[in-house]
């Protein structure tokens, strides 16, 4: 116990002192322009292919390591890099080096009652803890966006992915040296013990927002544990609702899209409701269960295939990410919308349908972050929505909502004109 | 201990019955237009009118009461409704009930790259907790900013003014029920219990933001225990800077202002920072001082005015919510910034001065929520600002920040509307 509590204390010294190191980077970068924070993110990619020999020869080490404690292939693939892979974070740094800046753009502007100017303008939000999983160009991603909206990034990788984020991240620092702007804007904690994530979780006042990135045991954790705001989803249990009124070919094309496109992202539709007046029901179910779709169903999609097997009550509320789809029958649109306020996770949703009476109420009554009329589930994402790239996507209810990428790493302050106003 | 969880699983069990039927009326009320809404603010503000007897005759029990266990003057002064303020309340729902309803707003449109249309659009939160003390009026002005954006609310006012917020919510049920809307929209919570404040600050995806309105004691046990996200400011430990090159009758008015307008108020000026090159620093002290102002400086401030005592450490860090003010003399903008940044609370602060290079980077390296060019820090206000109420301050780095009303009491969805996209 005592052991514990003097553990705990030396985490919490640590994020304090990394944290305070992280915020007075922040505030030197903060002041810093445009262009000044693309070329420092241009330099970070210069130096990341400079030293892309020394990053391959690190994440062997992790890969090796990775093998010898018998991660799954699919985790295997997701730690390792290889020289295209490493150019593709590279590029994507890059990439958001070639983003609009966020920071002083001005929200909006308004003339106070007794006459003095207002306006809201962008600013960061200060310092971001990044907390992520076995991907080591998260590492890179999550620092480029945080640093291209003037704030600083407090890095917490998984240990599977040690050397290697060791590595990008030493990569940060030269850039950020060779620009001669504080390495403390992107700062790796240095130690793998868990207790140090919950110092992190625990750091209100020091850490402003946190982001989790992977799975969804680390997210619930995070959630549950945090005292500082968290921007996140815990499930992306999407629907597709297909309407009466649906073109058959379009049904047929956006559900096999959501469904099958990718199975494993958090677009991706778990669940099918089958208007009972549609037509067409048995050729889209005959199409998913064709294309080696595991199918469970109510009663009444059971009884439009055999393939379909029943659903267990808790079908209705799981992410399966896989190739395997809950599928019910509703009678009409209230149906419809009445099943998605019972078992959205607020992600996503989605309607086919011709009917534009039927697509508007469908948009305004379904509270989920995306609604979506006519189009697939697995474009829930920042780069498909135009943002060029995506920290994560949120479905909580304050600040930003849906697919988040600068705008939503940015706060606001406001700025008062006057010319001698008092209150009197 | 048993009996604590007991009585603790008790309260939890309360909040979230009471969340429930909040909710649910909620998102019948989320589907009401701007003229729905409206009409039915202004039918609770002629059913407070017509109930004025019973409230001011159940304010009156609260006022006895409080005499009985001794509240000071100032208090009593607060909790307080005669014929005038509660015309004042109804007065100020009926103000809010004309304010452009927020919900259904569009933020942004855009082209998604595979083409589908895309915008963003204001929509409610949903259920919104707040936690106040001695103000009856609260329970209005808080109820019907709430509604008007589209949210439900669920109070919970100080057993001071119990009986008080029985009659004004009695009002509000009478009011939504003759325009048929679900009166769970607004509910008070029925306990005065302690803990059951606790359960509304653990109810985390049952209330969805608190709002604490009062002293400081109440807002930070809101901060430190809520589990929900919360809307806030803990201190407004106001800055006025006072450059060189400030005019000398502005700074004099402005200074008077920001301290001594309302000393109580949270945008009422804390510290005074005095440029050393600005030459009427004995005057602008000396008129303070002969205002009646207490004033605790550092020892360049006390050289200047022998009525100016020692200062602490604490000082700096001090809201006095009195006629008291802290006073330190710098040199130049830096310092003035450096000083700020070390001991702002996030609120708001005020430079005076005529070089507008100056003010442009004081507004530039301030982070507060408001920062002020050439006027009185008394303005923070949503009134004020032009809002035309507020809910609050906020001082967070996230969600709203500074005055907050109705936008700030909203949240948005991503809307896609394609013709049959699929990422493919």
């Amino acid at each position: 116990m005592d052991h514990a509590r003097d553990m705990s204390g030396a985490d919490d010294a640590l994020v304090a002192e990394l944290a305070t190191k992280g915020r007075a980077a922040q505030r030197v970068w903060a002041s810093a322009g445009d262009t000044q924070k693309a070329d420092a993110l241009r330099a970070v990619a210069k130096a990341l292919r400079e030293s892309g020999a020394a990053v391959l020869s690190a994440n062997a080490k992790d890969v090796t390591a990775g093998r010898e404690r018998g991660l799954s292939a699919a985790l295997l693939d997701r730690l390792t890099l290889d020289e295209a892979r490493l150019e593709g974070v590279a590029a994507a740094i890059e990439n958001v080096a070639s983003l609009p800046d966020p920071v002083g753009q001005v929200i909006d502007t308004s003339t106070a009652p007794a006459g003095f100017a207002l306006e809201r303008r962008r600013i960061p939000i200060g310092l971001i803890g990044i907390i992520y999983e076995s991907r080591p160009n998260v590492t890179a991603d999550a620092a480029a966006l945080c640093l291209r909206s003037g704030n600083a990034a407090l890095l917490r990788g998984g240990s599977e992915a040690l050397h290697s984020n060791r590595a990008i991240h030493a990569a940060f620092v030269e850039g950020l040296s060779r620009t001669g702007l504080p390495a403390g804007a992107v700062q790796l904690l240095p130690t793998q013990d868990r207790e140090a994530v919950s110092a992190m979780l625990r750091a209100a006042g020091l850490i402003d927002m946190i982001v989790p990135r992977g799975g969804k045991g680390l997210v619930a954790r995070v959630q549950a544990d945090a005292r500082v705001p968290v921007l996140a989803h815990l499930d992306g249990i999407c629907h597709t609702y297909v309407h009466a009124a649906a073109d058959p070919a379009m049904a047929h094309r956006i559900v096999m899209d959501a469904k099958m496109r990718r199975t494993g992202i958090c677009g991706a539709m778990e669940t099918l409701l089958l208007d009972a007046s549609f037509p067409q029901n048995a050729s889209i179910l005959a199409a998913l269960a064709d294309a080696g779709c595991e199918l469970r169903g109510d009663a009444r999609a059971q009884a439009i295939d055999a393939r379909v097997s029943a659903a267990a009550p808790e079908d209705w509320d799981t992410e399966y990410l896989d190739a395997v789809l809950s599928v019910a029958v509703v009678d009409g649109p209230d149906d419809a919308i009445a099943h998605i306020a019972r078992h959205s996770s607020g992600h996503t949703e989605a309607i086919v349908t011709g009917d534009e009476d039927v697509a508007a109420r469908f948009l305004r009554e379904v509270d989920s972050a995306i609604v979506m009329h006519n189009a697939s589930t697995q474009f829930a994402d920042g780069g498909e929505f135009g943002l060029g790239a995506e920290i994560g996507i949120a479905t909580g209810r304050l600040h930003a909502r849906g697919p988040v990428a600068l705008e939503g790493l940015t706060t606001y302050k406001w700025l008062a004109r006057g010319d001698g106003n008092i209150r009197g």
